[in-house]
């Protein structure tokens, strides 16, 4: 199988999105001389092509794709090309209005937008594919192309009858028979036996709560019936290229797909990020994605997607600061990306995304914007050692869609507990206690990590308590959150409502669940939040914290830990830096200064400063900073010194001098400068 | 005609909803054995079982429930059957999509959660009728059928073409003609005139406000047919067994239903109540709709549902604590209740509403809450003599569902203004007051009371009007609220924006009112909210409380008082508690601490401490305790002595010792304590 | 072509909307002898009275108007006779449900409130136009009727088939072909060219954001459609009553019409105008709806609307002070109106407005309400010398609807900019700095002013630009607010974002646009709020005021100035006055006290006082207060006398003394006093 390092051969791809039919055919020529002064290496083409490619039925326009392949060839770009088949032209759904979308209470979506597509039309697919199948025909030997990306950001999700059709079949694969679908789903309650295959369909607009397994099996066939998309488009590529990798982009905390599920169907597995730069803790936010993704991809991957500065479809879209646009795209290398691609080359004059920065702003090339973006293709040949080598970490944090899904529906003890913000709360404080992690599938193999959080893991399968259990067994340190282990595959309480194995690994048994509506105290100060429990606890259960009315809040039982609220993010990261220290797991480098990152991928340590002052960072001996041998080109803020730096240069807000020698062991960083370092 | 007192035979009734179809056949016995271990005597079964006694049209499976009904009798557990009309199995919506509620803007509601039925559908009264009737004759004469619960929680509204039908007909028998219909709605404004009766049709989405008085008949059109389908049913079963009674749950300001209709239709009046336990003021709003329903049965009710612990349908449902369990029981039995049910007996693994808490909860019977289901199951036959008595009340509380109704549109004063809010803050002025009022209609008669208060009755009917002033001129002691006999019966703004007779009676016109924003200094300090007038005063009318400009907002004309705003808690409770002793209303028991309650029902004496300290209460001579009989068993913190308490026993916090001598004239509680007192 | 001047005939008008055939035909005498009674001299009547006027298709009933017509001029009551499309009768919607607009989800909306018509149905514009017709046939000759009131508040939307199809037809007109239409709305974006016309439609309920260009030109569309309604009612009434003015009432910041392109063919400008007695600037806001009418109008104008108190749609609908009212209308008639109407003449008992004040409240014609309203028809008689005059204005402010349209869409840079209360952010200021405005399209002649104020022009014409350019070219000071000359006519963004002309003439060029989530600090002290800029300064540009990281916040270059952020009031305030004194832009009064506003108009000086004060005002010479003459009767607060008050009159809420001598330079005014003043 083909595989990422056949598209970055040793080098650190850089560009973006590149969107030629945007633009007048004149205009290309510059973007490629511009492309190629900014140290450009690769561009993504046509994912928004399809009416360009056949502005109507089976009539296809390759000829504009060919120029433009060609002079980005001719230039030395080379081009990931994109299957279009994420927006279809309005002719489709003029012609088959079956391929669009329905919303839950009955709403036809239409063109004018993009996404306007079912997944689960018959109609769509044969289009979508046929499409793929030409351009694969067409340029699957144009030297340019080098990778497949497929679709975007997959995410429709259709409630239409076609959709039934769909969704019955997948039921009856899944459970064999009504009666076990009428089983699964609990309707025993509130009368919702089927009696026919018939009736059974997606969840549509009710008078009271929803049948929630009904729920949770419609987002698991929403998952598998936007893959079967994938895969059938993959499988045309393949056949046609298969010296070629294929991809689709995903987000961070992606809703609509199990990332694990497509991630074992990709040949690169690739990220949207977008943290918003309005959130001092962007840097945080944007690693858990990153950590995901490496975890999806069990090694290096591809961001797909990033902003040069604002966004446009937030409320208000900050603007990014350049020093930060070269920080988080270090950020993304140190954790195992082995490309940067933006969104987009050069910014829209129109349509709907027209306010979305790009590495081209619409003031043009000479611009702040513009310069970091050529500074930064300037800097990543630098680091390309780093290219397919593995990040080190020794901890693993567990993640499931399926448990997501089930998590969060109507009927629930609190609606204030959703993963996403739980998971970011855990992985928070194992950033703060400077801790990189991987994420994995619960049923994921366990044994080489010294310490394996589980935020939340509601809905647990047998195999995954079976696994964790296993994992503890061996000698492993397990601290594992709140309402986990509480339902099966069916999203059916477990007797006892906790799975007796975790129960009895954990030495804990929640008598009644009891959520908080706001922070509650703890005994010896500080807060926690979100929920509680009336917790029996074992024999040997020892209680690590506990709140102001006794109520155990965090317990240990040999090495396991449950923590049965959410404590406030010091003490979070003191339960888990305790739980990491004690299974000698170990920050990439000690003694860190808050908001100060370090992360050691392929024998490098890459240091990343996300704190307005400049900081001074002890070493474990001397090492060379990769960076700073561009030289007074790269104004960039980091710093190293022989000894420690003049006092004014270590001020907070002074200006930082330029390394006098690059070869210490006391690194001064700038102002959210960075150093990727290699051991001298 | 069969009463309460038929199912009760002089016992507190005690149970919940049983779903054994939820369950394997095999744990129906464990069930029975540990309902006689808890005290259980009655449950509720069939509430939502369509589908599994009729699994396909026509076609019945009633084995499974005479098996069920054999085991309970078998055990001795008695049984109220529920019609399981509130939830159709998804083959009638199939089989009849007419009979699938359809929302104001055309959506309709599909299958998959509960309720999804049009109460004006032929083909659904047609089919509940049906099953209705095989129920009635298949297990009329089992021995342990006590009683017929009917449907659930009444509540679908549908604005299908099919109700537009039966909303014609129903306003052509309440109008006699188009032109009536047309005078009564005001369709002269907005040129909303009906040229034909094909024009007349429920409210759907307009582009702006709609007619309100359309908006009005729609809701009394909307309660009046789901009352049909109530006495459909209940004709069916009378016919089978003339001697069982009939009930269908209430909900605390249940808005769909007029409850006085609906329970002038009722053998037994019943209520689910769940007061949030996040809500340090629950255990009014307990109160609240306990005295409602007090008022709708005129006697003794029952309580058809209540939650051992959490709910599942808020955004966080927090637990409740045991003490407060059986403080909430024994609160509904001083005011009324004969029975306590709970939904459910066993905590669902699956289905919406498996974190509903229950009697048997997941975790099993060896936890704190079904111990303390056991208690409340042994402290209950120590009080039966209360069964079939009254609860004595000399204030009366005015409530009308065409009212609030009427007063709930858009385009009104301010939408501030909700009848619940206001009502329940009457309500609560008069509990801090320690007076126990009864809730009536408009038109009842109000001889018996001291006092009535209408916290608003914004549509006043001519008979209403008449009958509170008789009222008053026979002597009786009138507290109005603002906003009050404004409108007619057909929302039409009475002659001078307040009907005459009542402006003489209470001396009072507002020549504009004047809704408030917030929060409004009074003359002498406090504030008051909602609402002002510019009033204008008849001689002789006396100025209780005025706002700091001078406007007045309390007014007394003889024994008629008017509250021109909605006045802080503490100056409502003084407000209404001066009319009181004007009125020589009293509470149940002089000088009573705050957040302390007592009724008088039956010659007994609940008084109930819903505060955290431990309170010391004078009686009148001496009482028994009927609860403190029960001995060590009852750890119930009930206490009294024969003196004061040891000093250290009263403080609060401490540990109530049990009581030394039960008989005795002081009466010390312990935080969330209860006693049931009976004069020696 | 008729004017305003018919009408008023050297009066100013007086009276609000008549809805006889809401009551009995006995009470219109008492109605015709209160108007009387209140100085009324014109009625609106039959606005919503299509129903009645057209009880069935086809079927006239005209004999009511006539007799109400009749009773009116029997009076000496004028009528502006309405036509009564705004509110078809549901017989319509029944016999042609494409009468029935349709939202962007599909939801067809019904009637039962009003405005249930779609502008693009020929069959409602076929019925609208035929009674149209008749009542012009049969009224326009009638004495009584003295202009046309056409429809009512126009705002329908609509996006039907039908509408479809026009709105392809208005594009094929505006853009001469598809390919245009594509290459306008930027279709190569996103795949969302058209192939056919059949594709193109208005924008529907989409996945994600909606294409720009075409929400842009369906709101051109919508406007137009509009006029178009407008027009051919007009077209049918002058060919009728060639002599009767003709308007339909617009509302302040309207967003669905185009205001210029509507008052261009209306022979009246008039407006609806509710400032909420709840805002302490409503006075404000009231000043910014007068304003902008006068320069629709380019003169005088008619206030259509207005309340005597409290409105009915808002969620707390406040009473106003009778003070309020008086000063509210005596700032209408400062501004331009040369009539003052008010919805509604008597209150409604019935209908979704029946809590919206009148002239005759419900509690009748005595009390404070209605002796206010005696009392304004008392005074109107006294200033009628105003009516037909110009009020005096050499600042103007740039508003522009296109723009508007395009600035609030889905995906732009923050969504906290809305052009409201941008708009009125600088009208504010201007109005605290004294400064009176009109506002002026874009491509209007600006020749007259000393100032133009731009607060924000997003999309700008080339003719708006080149016209902006030329006169600041001419010697005019022009300040634009941030964001402005953006985007062209087809909202695409200008190269290097932001118009080179603009650019050139305010020396600025953003190289980033930077939004901001809350208010920053400015340099010196105070912030600004909503927006900041990379800013490029181009030679000579110097800086007014800069960010806390000195970033420029306000520049000038010449005499144009740039405000790259909204300041804070103060700030915004001292920038405009600044600017306007440079400019050589006068007050109407010097030396005025905060929250006193004066006007000059037609010779007379109009100054009152929106304080709880008595405040001193020094006159430049010696006046005679209009009002004052009234003498006794009338009790309002102006106050003149010939030295300084009494020290006991001028103290703040002491009760102000008549005037001794109403010629001095030395004019006090009670709280909420006005005087108009003619110089002796």
């Amino acid at each position: 199988m083909p595989s990422l390092a056949d598209a970055t051969r040793g080098r650190l791809l850089y560009g973006g999105d590149y969107n030629p039919e945007q633009w007048p055919e004149d205009v290309w020529p510059e973007d490629v001389r511009l492309m190629r002064e900014a140290g450009v290496t690769t561009v993504t083409v046509g994912v928004f092509s399809w009416a360009k490619l056949e502005p109507a039925p089976g009539v296809h326009d390759f000829g504009w794709l060919r120029r433009v392949l060609d002079l980005l060839h001719g230039g030395g770009i080379e081009v990931c090309l994109a299957t279009p088949t994420a927006s279809p032209p309005p002719w489709l759904g003029e012609l088959h209005p079956g391929t669009l979308p329905v919303t839950a209470d009955g709403t036809t979506l239409s063109w004018g937008s993009r996404n306007q597509w079912c997944p689960s039309s018959a109609d769509y697919r044969r289009h979508a594919l046929a499409l793929t199948e030409a351009l694969a025909a067409e340029f699957g030997t144009h030297p340019a192309v080098r990778m497949w990306h497929v679709n975007n950001e997959y995410g429709p999700v259709c409630h239409c009858d076609e959709t039934a059709d769909r969704f019955r079949a997948w039921l009856q694969k899944r459970y064999g028979g009504l009666d076990a679908v009428n089983a699964a789903w609990g309707t025993a309650f509130w009368s919702q036996q089927h009696a026919t295959w018939s009736t059974v369909a997606p969840p549509r607009a009710a008078p009271y709560l929803p049948n929630p397994a009904q729920q949770l099996d419609f987002r698991r066939f929403s998952s598998d019936v936007l893959l079967e998309c994938f895969t059938a488009e993959r499988d045309v590529l393949r056949r046609h290229t298969p010296h070629l990798p294929v991809t689709t982009n995903f987000m961070t905390l992606h809703p609509h797909l199990d990332c694990w599920a497509f991630a074992a169907e990709e040949d690169v597995v690739s990220l949207d990020s977008y943290p918003d730069p309005a959130d001092p803790r962007a840097m945080v936010w944007a690693s858990l994605g990153q950590d995901m993704t490496r975890g999806q991809a069990r090694g290096p991957w591809l961001q797909m997607e990033m902003a040069a500065s604002a966004v446009n479809w937030r409320g208000v879209n900050r603007a990014k600061p350049v020093d930060r646009l070269r920080l988080e795209a270090l950020q993304a290398v140190a954790r195992g990306a082995d490309g940067l691609c933006f969104f987009q080359w050069r910014a829209s004059r129109s349509g709907a995304e027209k306010f979305h920065s790009a590495l081209l702003p619409h003031a043009g090339a000479d611009t702040p914007q513009h310069r970091a973006v050529r500074t930064l293709g300037r800097e990543l040949p630098l680091i390309a050692e780093v290219v397919g080598t593995d990040v080190e970490a020794d901890v693993a944090v567990v993640l499931d869609w399926e448990s997501w899904w089930a998590l969060e529906q109507r009927g629930r003890p609190s609606d204030r507990v959703d993963l996403g913000p739980l998971v970011l709360a855990w992985h928070s404080a194992l950033w703060d206690a400077h801790l990189t992690a991987d994420y994995v599938h619960p049923e994921a193999d366990l044994t080489r990590y010294r310490m394996v959080a589980v935020p939340n893991l509601y809905l647990a399968t047998d195999a995954a308590i079976d696994n964790l259990t296993a994992y503890a067994a061996g000698g492993g340190t397990l601290v594992s959150g709140f309402f986990t282990g509480v339902a099966d595959d069916t999203d059916t309480i477990r007797p006892g409502g906790m799975d007796e194995r975790l129960r009895e690994l954990l030495g804990v048994q929640p008598l009644e669940w009891r959520p908080l509506t706001g922070p509650a105290p703890l005994d010896g100060g500080g807060t926690a939040d979100l929920w509680s429990e009336d917790l029996r606890l074992a024999d040997g259960t020892e209680v690590l914290a506990a709140f102001a009315d006794g109520t155990p809040a965090a317990t240990c039982r040999g090495r396991a830990r449950y923590l049965a609220t959410l404590p406030e993010p010091a003490l979070l990261r003191r339960l888990l830096a305790d739980a990491a220290e004690a299974a000698g797991a170990r920050p990439a480098l000690a003694g860190l200064p808050a908001g100060v990152e370090a992360v050691r991928r392929g024998g490098l340590l890459f240091v990343l400063n996300h704190t307005a002052d400049t900081v001074r960072i002890a070493l474990p001996g001397p090492h060379r900073d990769l960076l700073a041998a561009t030289g007074p080109a790269v104004t960039g803020p980091t710093v190293t010194d022989p000894e420690a730096a003049a006092p004014g240069a270590a001020a907070p807000g002074a200006p930082a001098p330029d390394s006098a020698d690059p070869c210490t062991a006391a690194l001064h960083l700038a102002p959210y400068g960075a150093a990727v370092l290699r051991p001298l």
